[in-house]
Order: C-alpha cells, then structure tokens, then sequence
C-alpha cells in the first residue's frame, strides 16, 4: 500500500461520509497516479428523464474531482488547508448515457505559484480543469477556482 | 386548484421519480406566480464536510430551477419541448448554512424571443439567471443557457 493510495482511501471515505449527497450518487475513486484524479459514478443513481446523466450530477461530479485534486496535491506535500470552490463553468456538448466518469489533472506550474502564495499568504487560489467524456468524444468540460486557506488554529 | 398548481405538482412529480438525485436532495418546488419559481431543498441532506451546503447541491438545485423555470413557462402557453441545459456558470459568494432556497424569474421578453424562435425553427436558446440567498445576503449566482427542441414525432 502506497501513501498515495491510503490518501485516497481517506479522500473517498470524507467524501462519502461528510458529504451525503456523494454516498446517494455512487461516487467512487477509479485512480489517482500523482497527478491526474479519476473518479466515476454510475448512471443509474445519475440519470434524468432523458435516461442520460443529470446535469447536476455531471457538475456534482466535476467539483469534487477539482476539489479532491487540490485535496491530494496538498495532502501529499504535508500541507492541510480549508478549500472551498469559488467560480466555476461547465459545458454540455454531448450526452453522457454511461458510467460517469471525471479526470482532472492539476498543472504543476499553476500548483507550485499556489503553493508558494499559501506559503507566503496563507491563502491562494487555483484553477482547475475537469473533463467528462461520452465513448471517445468529449462531453463536458469544466473549469474551476478554488481558494486555499490555512485551517483556523484551534 | 389552479393550472398553474397542477403544473408545478406535475414538474415536482417528474424530479422525483425521473431524476433520482432529487429525491435524495429532498427538492421540493416552494412556490410558482407565474414568472417566479421558487425550489427548495432541506440542508442535511446536502452538507459538506464543513456543515454549510455542498456546492454541487447548489448548482443542481440552480440547474433544476432554470430547467423548471422554463418547462412551465413552456408547459402553461401548451407547448411541450425538450429542453436541456448547455453552457452554465456559478459563483459561490458565501456558504449556505440554512435550508437551500433557490429563485428564478423568466425575462418576459427574452422568452417571447425564444417562443418566437422556437415557433420558426423548431428550437431556441434561453438564458437564465437563478439565485440562493444566505440570511438576507446573496450567497450564489447562477447563469445558464437552455436549449429548447421540438419533442421528436413518433
């Protein structure tokens, strides 16, 4: 067992349980190399009229690959914060009648300018992209800010 | 009983049994006068690790207010169509602590562009804008374009 993968065994398991809303969309880990979050949900908990993926499960979807991303990026480096999504976009292209499933890959670049402004500040702010795919077409991309700030010392 | 009730009983209906993600977000339409619809769901079962509202229950209730905001608008001038969601932005302001309440008015005349559109060419587009307030401060921004087609014949 890796650090990396009790970090997402951890990941999985706050999500699952302080978040209620992920327990009822089946939202599962699929894997996480360092550097690229995957994460799925099955259709049928996810779907709407249409027999498609609801909309809102596909955004729902896409906020907590961004989030955990950041979650990991830091966790990994040692560093606890409090992060919260501030803006985001998203855009349908195309129906998605599948599993659901979300990839994020946090840019190291823009994470290490984060990472020394949080240093530097205690707080920053990131953006994030997160894609959906149908078959091998694209069906929904994301992008997203999220703020870092350091946790309230008790 | 009014048209109008039997309308929002009907869309209410739909949520529930065609998207099942609402049913565990406990939504329920609050109130509807015609232009306005008011859509609200309880914060328990849409909490995140932090106690405020998870942000992926913000956007979904947002997202399911628009779509709603249109299907009646739709629905009390006789017009059935399919509509879906395509572009969206959200802006997260201020955590929600409390029950989720969220609004959206139709602009009368951005609609009567869209009936118009729709009667020519079979489809149209619509943007819409929906809010959730925390106390008496705005807390979330919603903006997002809906597609409207003519049902398929069968």
């Amino acid at each position: 067992m890796t650090a990396s993968s009790n970090l997402t065994r951890e990941l999985e398991t706050l999500w699952l349980t302080d978040i209620p809303v992920t327990a009822a969309m089946g939202v599962r880990i699929a894997s996480y190399d360092g550097a690229t979050l995957c994460v799925r949900a099955p259709l049928e908990p996810n779907h709407n009229p249409h027999g498609t993926a609801f909309a809102g499960s596909l955004y729902s979807l896409c906020v907590l690959t961004g989030w955990g991303s950041v979650w990991l990026a830091l966790r990994s480096r040692g560093i606890e914060a409090l992060l919260v999504a501030a803006d985001s976009t998203i855009r349908y292209r195309r129906a998605v009648g599948e599993e659901l499933v979300c990839k994020c890959t946090v840019d190291a670049s823009a994470l290490e300018a984060a990472l020394a402004e949080f240093a530097t500040n205690g707080k920053a702010r990131l953006m994030l992209a997160c894609t959906i795919d149908a078959g091998d077409e694209r069906a929904v991309t994301f992008a997203a800010q999220y703020a870092i700030h350091a946790q309230p010392t008790h």
